[in-house]
């Protein structure tokens, strides 16, 4: 696949995603929560996960309807921890996607109330009434995948471990295990409810499985790595924080420059069990991949 | 059925609910989150939502395990919203079933991770892999129906209301439906899952869904009525709190003796509901909603 047409598909697909949640994330629920819930999700953000959710549907022949509903519902739980995670009594940031954050546009009860309406709206999006590409197993499959990532073995664990952990010395295994849980949990999930979308084989199962994982890890690598290279500007947020805040990162662990070496380690890996799915149209999860580890925000 | 049958029968599905709980929430959590989480949920409550849940399940000749699973569910996602309703950001109790509140005890950013991995934890339960009792077309339509009771529609959208309307005078009507989703969606929901794991037929499901309804309003009035009847002692919470934070109740819209009144007509509409259903074992549901009119705390 050519560069240019995986970009002109990464703009395309961006956009299906914010056009859904522009139609999914509602403007009048009661008393300013739905304003707060979309100025928390629309219009920002880089939509990997939902990008990952729809190039594995589409790598395993999944219907449309249903990989838009799952990338939605997992972009919604990955903006409500956003919103959550820069409240004050976390990590009380001010700046997210090159605007205030929700709390200081909204209020802190507001912010609250808005995260939690939005984890509960994934799981309304998942399992829809009237939704022929939805039968109920699917619907089934995706909401327990997405509520076991979520939780307190996935991304909310991992944040309990990131918490307890600012100002210790982690080694590679336990910053390896937080990050997992942390990012890793949603990223992989992501991967696998576009799969649970189409044909399922196990062999491709286990392989999309150990993508994601790989995936994962990656974009954590990377995330440490921009905090110290890139400007608060390019991010689009605070940068330098993990510094800061004296949490313990990739690259205070083990140094930029082997931190770098590991995340292409990890996109290899990656590469490694798309060959190894037996899926021909798993181009665009290699070229997510690439570009997991070669962003610069 | 008898009073004494009914007193044994609470008691034993309590401590039915309480085992579950102690099983599914998990002690294991990373980071103390677990500990976070089961303090927030544990030992304590009348655990209406899941008596409510048990006696609809009950009436319906659902499966036993597919309605403790449910009722599970919908208790994680009242205490989640406990929790998050104590925050300092919200209503800033201190006290809650006799206890320190979850913050209190664990930190600020513990019990908002607590909360949301409740609400996580709630759709975790209703989708297990192995469990006979639950086909995936009862699991769909578990999570559809929590996740709609918990969201911008119902308990989040509630909530916004409620903390937008602190210092207004609101009319009875804008009162019933801030209530209607604040309170009684849950409880609506928590009949209707129990109904949904039993025998569907058009005519008991309308009915209950009135019976929730009516139940669900009811409980809200007498929880204004308590508020100012009783000493916190006795409701194991900050009582004369409504009027303390200046919130419109039943009791100031209506004064007290119509409120009474109001409680005892919504208990008779429940009643109604029940005999329109059809079932013949639905004893224990008229039961409780006697109970939730009744209580003292």
């Amino acid at each position: 696949m050519k560069s240019d047409d995986f970009d002109a598909w990464l703009v395309a697909e961006q956009a299906a995603v914010e056009a859904a949640l522009e139609a999914w994330v509602p403007a009048d629920a009661p008393a300013g929560l739905g304003l707060a819930m979309r100025y928390g999700v629309l219009d920002g953000g880089k939509r990997l996960r939902p990008l990952l959710v729809l190039a594995a549907a589409e790598a395993t022949h999944g219907a449309r309807a249903a990989a838009l509903r799952a990338a939605v519902a997992v972009e919604l739980i990955h903006a409500y921890s956003l919103v959550h995670d820069d409240m004050p009594c976390m990590d009380n940031d001010v700046m997210r996607r090159g605007k205030p954050t929700v709390h200081v546009a909204h209020g802190e009860a507001q912010a609250m109330l808005a995260g939690d309406a939005m984890q509960a709206l994934a799981f309304e999006v998942l399992t829809p009434e009237d939704e022929p590409a939805m039968p109920p197993a699917l619907q089934a499959s995706l909401c327990g995948l997405l509520a076991r990532s979520a939780g307190h073995a996935g991304m909310a664990g991992g944040q309990a471990i990131d918490l307890a952990s600012i100002g210790l010395a982690l080694d590679e295994k336990a910053l390896r295990d937080m990050h997992r849980r942390k990012t890793g949990a949603l990223l992989q999930a992501s991967v696998l409810m576009g799969a649970a979308c189409g044909e399922r084989s196990p062999r491709a199962w286990d392989a999309l499985s150990r993508y994601g994982a790989a995936i994962g890890l990656a974009f954590q690598v990377v995330d440490d790595i921009l905090d110290v290279t890139q400007a608060s500007e390019t991010l689009g947020k605070t940068a330098g924080k993990d510094e800061h805040h004296n949490k313990p990162t990739y690259v205070s662990l083990m140094g930029l420059e082997a931190a770098r070496r590991h995340a292409y380690e990890l996109r290899n890996q990656a590469h490694v069990a798309l060959a190894d799915s037996g899926l021909p149209d798993a181009a665009r999860l290699a070229l997510l991949a690439d570009r997991v580890v070669e962003r610069d925000s």
